[in-house]
């Protein structure tokens, strides 16, 4: 045990004191949260104390969560805002358990439409924002590339796509724990056509798909067309897909593939711990049954390091990974990926019917980018502001919506799932939010069932006076509706 | 009735014993199959007559199709080559009419994975010849369009496509017969995935779709993926998919889609007459089935008027026309679309869940190519320059070709149909020609049946020593099976 100051005088230390005001102030309502607080430097002038004692008494508070530090940016009042569960509760999720069918009637599918519609204030898209991407950079690559390869550029590449693209996916995939070689990657247009792929060459009409749910809606509205069955299994923001329910299901279910994202979750945020992906990809090993891996946020961690491939443990082939440069660099490029495992030649025939191969220009500027463009200096960047953008979107509604909403601490990525008290109607509030031309996404997306009815999903992809207003409005739509 | 010189005088004219002395050299060897005659001007010379004889003279030649003009290029004997008939006999295809689920076997799948090796002659390939692509000038316009659509260039542009590109398709339509506004048209990643979503649109797994045969394999491969049926209805060069046999197959099968090339077959090279092509949509419309037209080659003819369009037809909205650019401007940008008909909600919802859009850059060139860079001057000299090549692998055949060998007279396009005398097997001829360098490709790919044994489709979009030397082996391979 740790003998302090405190502890041997009975009196507080001088850090100790420092702490307990500035926890005052944030407990009374001076600092509320999101507010930043004095720097180091400023409160040891105030307060006349050495800069060492300001920092102790700084790191206490982080320690108790009371505040939290930015990068490069200071100290802030944290949000205190419970995290959700997921809205499961595991023994009830087990008798539950039953592979549907997909419809996605008409109501949703207008949702997912009006989703995209550009004149909405942005908060319930998954696309990323443009200012934070290397416009000029790549286009200029684009242009470059085109005159450098000139007949490349026109012809088709082949069904696996460029070489010179998929030599440098390669080297990357060191990062994610991976160490494929240039020839188990086929180029995708986009990370939709990975998965795509992926549940073509794993599935046939009729079999079932294990989800971590809430699921990406836009998997559903794939499962639905391909004739798949879906079979939701509950996942918590910090631990992603139950292994436990998996695990059931997988014993009284046929289960024909599995699909996650482990890595900053759409819409839970979240990561799962090395351990747990490690055991998921066994579990399912045992039998034989293939995992699709949607990493598309993989990049877009907030910590200095990127998280493991769920491939990273795949002794068997059986992983598929998915990924794609839509978040990262440019979504009109539609420049995606998957590393398919023992399904390598299926993956390949079936991109090569469905449209003989992804276009050549693109392909050459990402190369390009990747080879010398500085793609983790511009990663650096723009997670620092996504991370920055992130805690704003949680001070905004730790501020504004309703006493007992919980909302996710996501580590990566850009959007954030909100549980709103009960009361509170998803579809109900996007319907309001619309009407005040603002787009959410209501959590009733995001299963087949009847969950989440009172959670949405929100987007910090973009931070401005205009989205601070939205988010100020959907906060008292929904006060309102509490 | 004409009456002429002869006829009165019961002597010949001039003109007329100038052209009996040339037919005399040509069916003497002196001039052989595609070899060029004196010119107008040179005949007029030595024979001392005068220019308008030696034009009535090569008029008369023209007639009795002894020797055929070439564009820029001067007057060459013609091909005596007689048009195979599709290998069809109609009552016993009625007989053998029945649907089959497709299985294509490992060897034909290695079949088609070679005739994309760039390693060899490409005489079997259907891609353009990239000489006659405007490289440069779309790879400039691809550079200076991201430059000043910077932000539309990295973004999606929504699962239609760019609306400026779709105007410029529409207002392109008008030369088909058609008048589609933007809004009827989806952009695709190429001609192979419009064909892929009309299918996906139109179709389940287990039903049927008619296809005129020989049928281009790579729709083969699509059906057999999709899990459907095909069922081969006999084509001719000159007629197209033979509408006695489809009425038939329509009132004794379930038939739910029915696709077709009615414009430069591709492999038969033929053409369909509009009355033809009106009969086909209105046998269909009478059972509301739905009829996918493939018109990729539909701006590469070598008359002067491009021609219409199946969808011209259609009064119903069960048409699903699907072309591209991949044959005129640049493989490798994969631009192609679809105009669905009544189809087009499906359609649209289809191509977002594939892979959300096409990639937005190429689309931007593509659309300021059709805009300012002379797309129907390019199309000229690309068509002229075809037409010159089909001449020649049509000569080579005439030359080097066992006898009795029959080959189909294309009207546009690049490719040529070969039915060669029955004792030469396609499939030995494939891979002898392969073992000398060249590929070309077996007539037993464009069927899932036993027909089209001892025919090849070759390809005319290269012309040079080495293919002509290519063509020659092929025809000494032939020649020594026959």
């Amino acid at each position: 045990m740790r003998v302090n100051g405190s502890q041997t005088t009975g009196r507080p230390l001088l850090y100790e004191q420092i702490a307990a005001n500035v926890a005052e102030l944030i407990d009374g309502g001076t600092y509320r949260p999101g507010d930043r607080i004095p720097s180091i430097r400023e409160l040891s002038r105030q307060m006349r104390v050495s800069i060492n004692t300001v920092m102790e008494a700084y790191a206490q508070l982080e320690n108790r969560r009371l505040i939290e530090a930015r990068p490069q940016s200071g100290y802030y009042v944290a949000c205190r805002l419970a995290e959700p569960d997921g809205g499961h509760e595991k023994g009830r999720a087990k008798q539950e358990l039953a592979a549907s069918a997909v419809e996605i009637g008409r109501g949703p599918l207008e949702v997912m439409r009006r989703l995209a519609d550009p004149q909405l204030v942005p908060l319930g898209r998954g696309v990323p924002n443009v200012e934070l991407l290397p416009v000029d950079k790549l286009n200029r690559m684009l242009a470059g590339e085109s005159r450098r390869f000139r007949v490349d550029s026109v012809s088709y590449c082949g069904a696996k796509g460029l070489k010179r693209l998929r030599t440098q996916i390669a080297k990357r995939s060191l990062d994610a724990g991976c160490r494929w070689s240039p020839e188990e990657i086929v180029v995708t247009s986009g990370c939709v056509e990975a998965v795509t792929l992926a549940l073509l060459a794993t599935c046939r009409p009729g079999d079932t798909v294990a989800v971590g749910s809430p699921v990406y809606y836009t998997f559903l509205n794939s499962i639905q067309w391909l004739g798949l069955k879906v079979l939701e299994i509950p996942s918590t923001p910090r631990e992603g897909i139950s292994l436990d329910v998996l695990a059931y299901a997988i014993r009284h279910n046929p289960v024909h593939a599995c699909l996650v994202i482990p890595n900053f979750n759409n819409p839970l945020g979240g990561v799962m711990a090395d351990a747990h992906k490690r055991a998921l990809v066994e579990l399912l090993a045992r039998r034989d049954i293939p995992l699709i891996e949607d990493d598309v946020y993989g990049d877009l961690g907030f910590g200095p390091h990127r998280p493991t491939s769920a491939k990273a443990f795949d002794a068997k082939g059986l992983v598929l990974a998915c990924a794609s440069f839509s978040k990262t660099l440019a979504p009109g490029y539609r420049v995606g990926w998957i590393a398919p495992g023992r399904f390598q030649e299926k993956v390949e025939r079936l991109k090569s019917l469905l449209n003989l191969a992804t276009a050549s220009p693109t392909q050459l500027a990402v190369a390009e980018f990747l080879t010398s463009g500085g793609y983790d200096r511009h990663l650096r960047s723009m997670r620092r502001a996504y991370a920055s953008q992130m805690a704003q979107v949680r001070n905004g509604i730790a501020r504004w919506f309703p006493r007992g909403t919980r909302v996710t601490r996501p580590d990566g990525g850009f959007v954030v799932w909100v549980e709103l008290p009960d009361a509170v109607d998803g579809l109900a509030l996007y319907e309001q939010a619309l009407r005040a031309g603002i787009s959410i996404a209501p959590g009733a997306l995001f299963t087949t069932g009847e969950r989440f009815r009172n959670c949405i999903r929100l987007s910090a992809a973009f931070w401005s006076e205009r989205i601070e207003q939205a988010l100020r409005t959907v906060g008292d739509l929904a006060r309102a509706m509490a």
